[in-house]
C-alpha cells in the first residue's frame, strides 16, 4: 500500500444528494441545521443545495432560502450546484460559493437519457456555460467524467473511453484558459469494482501522471468502500461522499439510486489506516444521526449505528 | 494485486447468523426453504443452525427439526455449530455434517464476558471437547481466532497476540494429531481496517507461510468489504459471509451486532475482479430477497436492492 496518500480531502455532498431524493417534506430549518452541523466537523467543503427546477425536484424548492439562512464559518466552503445556465443565474445571487464545472459521460446513450443531449451537443452546451462562467467571473475548478465504469445502456466502459473523455475535458478547459483543480471520476450507476478502479485510474495516470483525480463513488452493489480503498491504494486523495450515505435509499423503493459512499465510514477507514482527513469522526457521526432523525427512516451508513471506537480506546 | 487468488471458497453463515438474532418468530418451514434455496446457488457449505440453549436463543429452538427437514443435495455440506458438549451431543444426532472446531479469543476479558471462562479455562474446555470429538469420531477441521483486530474490553489487539493465539491453536491440534483445514481470523466486534487485515494476515503468513487462512468479517463500521478486498490482496481464499448481510440489524436496535459481510456482495466483487466463486449470483440475490421477505424488514445487503449487472450485459 505504498501509494497511500498521507491526507485526503472529502467533498461532502449529503445535503444536496439527500434532500433532492427524500420524499420529505423536510423543513428549511432542518436542512440549514444539518449543513451547519456538518461544517462544524472539520469538513471544508459542504455541498448544500442544487439549483434545479422545483417542479422536477420538489425537495430543492427552498434552495435559495437554505443558501441564505446558513450561518457561514469562514473556514468552510458552502457550495451549490446547477445543471444549466438558468440554475447558475439563480445560484450566483445567493451567498454560496458557486464554481463552474464541466462534465461529460462516457456513454452517449446515458447523456441522451440524462440530459436530452448527445455527447456532441453536451460539449456545445459546455461551451455556452464556459462563456457564461467567464462573463460572470465564476471560476471553473473541476471536471467530472460520468458513468466511468459502466452504463446501464451501453454496458461496460473501456478505460480508453474514460481517457478519451478526460482528454476532451482537459482540452475544453485549455480552450478557455482554465486550470482545473481536479478531474472527478464518477461511478454514476454503480458498476465499479476495485479492479475497474485500478484499471481506469491507472489508464488516466499513465497519460497524465500529475493530474489530480477525485473519485465519486456510489454504493449500489456493496463495493463502494472497497472501491474507495483501491482509490487510496492508487494514490487518489480526493473523494466525494455523503454523510449517513444519504442520496438514495433502497428501502424506500428508489431502485438503482443508491447513495454515495458514506462520509463517516470513509473517514473511519482512512483514519484507521493512518490517513488524515481533518474531520472529527464523533462529531460527524452525530450529524449522521441527526439527519436520520430528520429524514425519518434508517440510512445506510454503518458506523453511525455501530458507533466509533473512541469510547473503547479512551 | 498480484496475490489475488484465482478462486475463493465461501462458507455461508446466513441461516445460523440470522435466525439466532431475528426477533421472529420465523417458521421452521421458512428456515428450511431458505437453506435449500442457498444450496441451489452453487454454495458448497451452508451453516443452517446452532445447537444452543433455546432459553437463551429462542430462534434456535427448532434447530433439530430444521436439520431433519432439509432435503440435502449430495454436493453441499449442511452444517451446524455447537458451543459446548451438550450442543454437540444434540448436533451429532441430526443429519447435518457436524465437524469439531477449536477457538480462542485474543482477549481474556472478552472470553470471560462471552463464555464465563478465561483463556486458560477455555483451553482446558477445548481439550475436553477434543477428547469428545475423538471418541465420537467427529473430525476437527478449523480453528478460529476471535477478536483478532480489536476488542471492546481490551482495545486494539497487536498482531503478535494473534500470532500467539494461532500458535496455541496449532499446538492444540497437533497434540491431538489433528490436521486443520484452515485457521479463521475473526473480526468479531468490527474493529478491523484494511491496514489491520494487512498487518495481521502478514504477521501470520510470516510465521506459517503455507497455513490456509480464512477471514470472518463483520461490517459493523462500513469497512467489511474493503477488509475483504485486502484479504483477497493478501491471498486469502476462504471467507465466511451471510446472505443478505443477515446476522445483525442496526435498524432494529441490535447495536454493535452488525452482520457478517454480505455473501452476494462479496460474490459480485470477486467475480468482477476475475476471481471465481462457483456461485450463481442472480440465484443468490433471489435467496437474499426471499429471506428479506421471511424476516419482514430491510436487510443490509446492497446488490439485492441495486440488482446485478447481468441484465445490462446480455
Amino acid at each position: 500500500m505504498s501509494d497511500l496518500p498521507k491526507r485526503i480531502e472529502i467533498h461532502e455532498e449529503g445535503p444536496r444528494e439527500g434532500f433532492q431524493i427524500e420524499a420529505g417534506p423536510i423543513s428549511t430549518e432542518d436542512k440549514v441545521r444539518f449543513c451547519e452541523a456538518l461544517a462544524d466537523t472539520g469538513l471544508h467543503d459542504v455541498q448544500c443545495v442544487s439549483f434545479v427546477d422545483a417542479r422536477r425536484v420538489p425537495g430543492m424548492a427552498d434552495a435559495v432560502q437554505v443558501a441564505q439562512m446558513i450561518r457561514q464559518r469562514p473556514d468552510v466552503r458552502y457550495t451549490g450546484i446547477a445543471l444549466n445556465l438558468r440554475g447558475y443565474e439563480r445560484a450566483v445571487e445567493t451567498p454560496l460559493h458557486i464554481t463552474g464545472g464541466i462534465q461529460m459521460s462516457t456513454s452517449n446513450t446515458f447523456s441522451i437519457h440524462n440530459t436530452n443531449k448527445n455527447n456532441e451537443e453536451t460539449l456545445a452546451e459546455q461551451r455556452r456555460q464556459m462563456n457564461f462562467f467567464r462573463e460572470s467571473d465564476i471560476s471553473v475548478e473541476s471536471a467530472i467524467v460520468m458513468t466511468a465504469f459502466g452504463c446501464n445502456f451501453e454496458g461496460a466502459i473501456a478505460p480508453a473511453t474514460v481517457v478519451d473523455c478526460v482528454g476532451k475535458l482537459l482540452a475544453l478547459a485549455e480552450e478557455y484558459g482554465v486550470q482545473l483543480d481536479r478531474v472527478r471520476i464518477a461511478d454514476t450507476v454503480g458498476w465499479a469494482s476495485p479492479l475497474g478502479v485500478q484499471r481506469v485510474i491507472g489508464a488516466i495516470r499513465e497519460k497524465w501522471p500529475d493530474l489530480k483525480l477525485g473519485l465519486h463513488l456510489h454504493d449500489t452493489r456493496g463495493t463502494g468502500m472497497a472501491n474507495a480503498l483501491m482509490g487510496l491504494q492508487m494514490g487518489v486523495a480526493s473523494f466525494d461522499s455523503s454523510c449517513a450515505g444519504l442520496g438514495g435509499c433502497p428501502f424506500a423503493g428508489h431502485k438503482g439510486a443508491a447513495g454515495n459512499i458514506c462520509t463517516e465510514d470513509l473517514v473511519f477507514m482512512a483514519e484507521e489506516m493512518g490517513i488524515s482527513t481533518g474531520i472529527d469522526l464523533d462529531a460527524l457521526i452525530e450529524c449522521a444521526r441527526m439527519v436520520e432523525t430528520i429524514v425519518g427512516h434508517p440510512l445506510p451508513g454503518k458506523i453511525m449505528h455501530g458507533g466509533s471506537l473512541s469510547k473503547f480506546r479512551s
